[in-house]
């Protein structure tokens, strides 16, 4: 319990009138107009109702804030310290695998971004081209990298001499710029985002497809025990895959309130193409000249934002344990004539203990806003733990907690604090995960026929088809499918297949079935 | 002792060779092509006789490669992992002064950009602009970051309303671009580099006073416990203080090969001055509308610029212990006859126990390189300590250490090999500062006329000297010492000033002194 019983009304109706307006909440100092966007608390929109809304409403509580040009967003702390976790996470298991992190210009010369003719056709639309410093002409204008494998390769061909040059793998953490005009949306698509990009070279085909799936296995992992999103592991189809690369691998998640596919992560198999334009060889063990073959591999900023899509509800953002920056947020729940100062003094005590632990918490001891206050606002911020110690639980030696995730309280005596809230945490991670893969799975539909795939597409499906896999029925696909909301298309064969009987036919060709392939709208 | 006595010769030998040329140096699948310079070994030019060549020269092996595009490098892995363990550090020290990192746009409009008149004087020339995207013309050019004050200030606006938001404390690691036209020095001046940028705001000039030292001490602590190189923290004068801001202070190391000072790292108090420009009030407890106070404060790569030139011989780089990424490299010592296996298992084991003490260690075993190449090959790359292990240390269960910084050559038995590493890690550490320290102090002179002061310039001495503080006397000493090798200036104001007797008189205007301040020309 919180507050003395009996006295719980009072508490509530203080949180409503917080809610209602600025009058309540104190305010801090704020200025009047806008207050009540600003005071952080009630969403305008709910989640089911209008998506695209409640996204851009729920990032704006404080993961990101807009920015005067469009398509650029400021990635502030609140996000921030999720993007760090990854990073460390990330950054030490490629250094186990001996991957050295660098880092190459943010600027490419026209001549060598366009020497990959596939590569380039994928991205020039995109190109940022600088042609100005001060008031001067560059004499030759120059792009902004929207990715470095055209930055980085022509080194790997003076660097990369004898076989045990081989492996080459270098990372680097940066900035990239891809100037599109569709849609901009906070960390799903941004003119500018972070990610890291993995470029290794290997001697022999094998070493490059075994670095491939690794990679991948650690970005299935931090969706799935770090960001708790269920994703598909696959393959992209020949019309999906990386400009220029031999083959695409992907983790994939799907957004189940827009039945939108989201491409999470790619590991790229670039095989000697690349090789081929750079001139990248090497001398064997027998001292012949071969090609290296290569991999690219990345996972950008959008984690977080599929990460929100996925676990944000009508109160705001719901964050994973793992990546929270704050983990527990402990709220004191005075009340009149209560010992205040004794309150006070078991929430710092509770922060020490759990702090000691390892657990990342937090106060929130604000004179000027009241609990109910409080407890929306952390809810927006989507801490996954908040701890209310009123004076009853002071008079008991206990704590309350309330879960983020699925509002379950529970009473917990101060002296197994740490372990319950460890627990806690733990199943908070696991719930999240399950139910976003419960949610997910509902949305999977298996169909077989041209009429079902429209009827799932418009049910807003995650569509399991069997498919002939030729690239100019894909094509045809989209074009049939072609609407407002976007076309239908592959995104992923996963590496789990459905059997696959004998004389099943393509979906959409009616050819014979190669194997089975999600397809949906896609961010 | 490495090899077998007696035998010993024959070893030199071997090395020379294999700094005469590839013959006896194998070359690993090397092209025929370039390969004295390809092999690491030797440097062509000496430290004293031409520093500007020297200086690239070590770069290359192998903190940075050139790039096509003039004034931007490659940052390879050896220099990459310096500033990682210097970021690791500094993200640590802020975050316990409640810092938090965010990340802002790389793209600032140019009204936004132009705000501040003294500021955007400041860095117009060098600005770089984006016009283009694709093949289409933008609206409205857009001007990438040469610093964030004006991209991130309109924002502060936003989010400081009351007392209680501040202090405001934000970070940023990042990428600038400032498009600068002379020389381009790798590390030192180059038209993109990697720093932190950090923009605080509090309510009182108390406040951002004291921060201000707290962060120049770390700078200070940066450059002295990690990279060994001395600085003096000091006031910049009005001339060279930040554009648009109320005072700069700095971290100022000196090269004395060259004569020149350079700004190690810069922590500025804005004042109120951008504050009144982009309107970011807070209304204080007494409910009346106040501006804050700003700072902001910067270190660069080019940090490791200084390191290289500060400590870097005719062998080539010497990386201080706390900042290699290998801080001992293990290397075999085989002879004919010899038990090969048994000093190979012995190299390896003696890494495996460093490295479990958490010391950074690595073999060479490779068996195409001559141990008297790999000990080129490893002073030139400035690893702080090499073991050798031969027959006659497998016999008596030693090591052989060999110090970087001095030479200094030691068997120590493999029963204390990590105290003893520890502790010459640590003296090597230690030892790096105090010779750079007197290298530096044996360069300063302390001067009262103008003609001591061009005598003592011409010595490339770094000039301590009294001075009126006036701005109209330090852009008079800067015309009439302009020069093919740049122009004398302040370097700073130190906050240790020597005593000051009544009467003593400015070397350049003959008015009374007000301070001893540092002069001489800088990078």
């Amino acid at each position: 319990m919180a507050g003395p019983s009996g006295k719980k009304e009072k508490v509530d109706k203080k949180e409503k009138a917080a809610k209602a307006g600025p009058s309540a909440g104190g305010g801090g100092g704020k200025k009047k107009k806008d207050v009540k966007k600003e005071t952080g608390l009630g969403l305008s929109v709910k989640k089911d109702e209008n998506f695209g809304e409640w996204y851009s409403e729920v990032c704006k509580h404080e993961m990101i804030e807009y920015y005067d040009i469009s398509g650029c967003y400021i990635l502030r702390p609140w996000s921030m310290a999720i993007w760090e976790i990854m990073q460390t996470f990330f950054d030490a298991e490629i250094k186990k695998m001996k991957v050295e992190n660098c880092y190459f210009p943010l600027f490419v010369s026209p001549g060598v971004l366009e020497k990959e003719k596939d590569h380039i056709e994928g991205f020039a639309p995109e190109v940022a081209w600088v042609t100005k410093s001060g008031k001067s002409d560059l004499e030759v204008p120059i792009a902004i990298r929207p990715t470095s494998e055209t930055v980085m390769y022509p080194y790997y061909s003076k660097w990369i001499r004898g076989h045990r040059d081989l492996p080459l793998k270098l990372n680097q953490w940066c900035n990239v710029v891809r100037w599109e005009f569709s849609n901009p949306t906070p960390f799903i698509r941004s003119r500018e985002f972070l990610w890291q990009e993995g470029h290794t070279a290997f001697a022999s085909k094998e070493e490059a497809d075994k670095e491939v799936l690794q990679i991948l296995e650690l970005y299935r992992r931090i969706y799935e025990e770090y960001l708790a999103v269920p994703v598909v592991k696959g393959m992209k189809s020949e019309n999906e895959k990386f400009a220029g690369g031999l083959y695409t691998t992907s983790v994939e998640a799907f957004i189940a309130n827009t039945g939108r596919g989201v491409q999470g992560a790619t590991s790229h198999c670039l095989g000697q193409n690349f090789a081929k334009m750079f001139e990248i060889n090497f001398e064997n063990e027998k001292g012949e000249t071969e090609m290296v073959w290569q991999n690219s591999w990345a996972y950008s900023t959008r984690t977080i934002g599929v990460m929100i899509m996925t676990h944000g509800d009508d109160k705001g953002l719901i964050l994973p344990p793992k990546v929270a920056s704050v983990q527990v947020v402990v709220i004191p729940v005075p009340y009149k004539d209560a010992n205040t100062q004794g309150i006070f003094d078991a929430c710092t005590a509770t922060v020490s203990a759990l702090s000691e632990a390892g657990i990342r918490a937090e106060e929130d001891l604000r004179d000027n806003y009241s609990p109910g206050w409080k407890y929306s606002n952390w809810e927006m911020k989507g801490v996954p733990l908040r701890i209310e110690i009123g004076p009853r639980d002071l008079e008991n030696n206990q704590v309350r907690t309330v879960r983020r995730d699925n509002g379950v309280k529970e009473d917990i005596p101060r002296g197994s604090l740490v372990e319950h809230v460890k627990e806690l945490l733990e199943k908070i991670q696991q719930n999240m995960y399950e139910v976003a893969k419960q949610k997910r799975e509902a949305c999977v539909e298996e169909i077989r026929t041209w009429d079902e795939f429209i009827n799932a597409l418009n049910k807003k499906k995650l569509i399991l088809a069997p498919w002939c896999d030729e690239e100019e029925v894909e094509r045809d696909v989209k074009a049939r499918t072609k609407g407002e909301t976007g076309a239908a298309k592959t995104l992923c064969s996963p590496f789990e297949q459905p059997e696959l009987p004998e004389g099943t036919l393509c979906f959409a060709s009616g050819k014979p079935a190669k194997k089975w392939t999600y397809w949906g709208r896609s961010y």
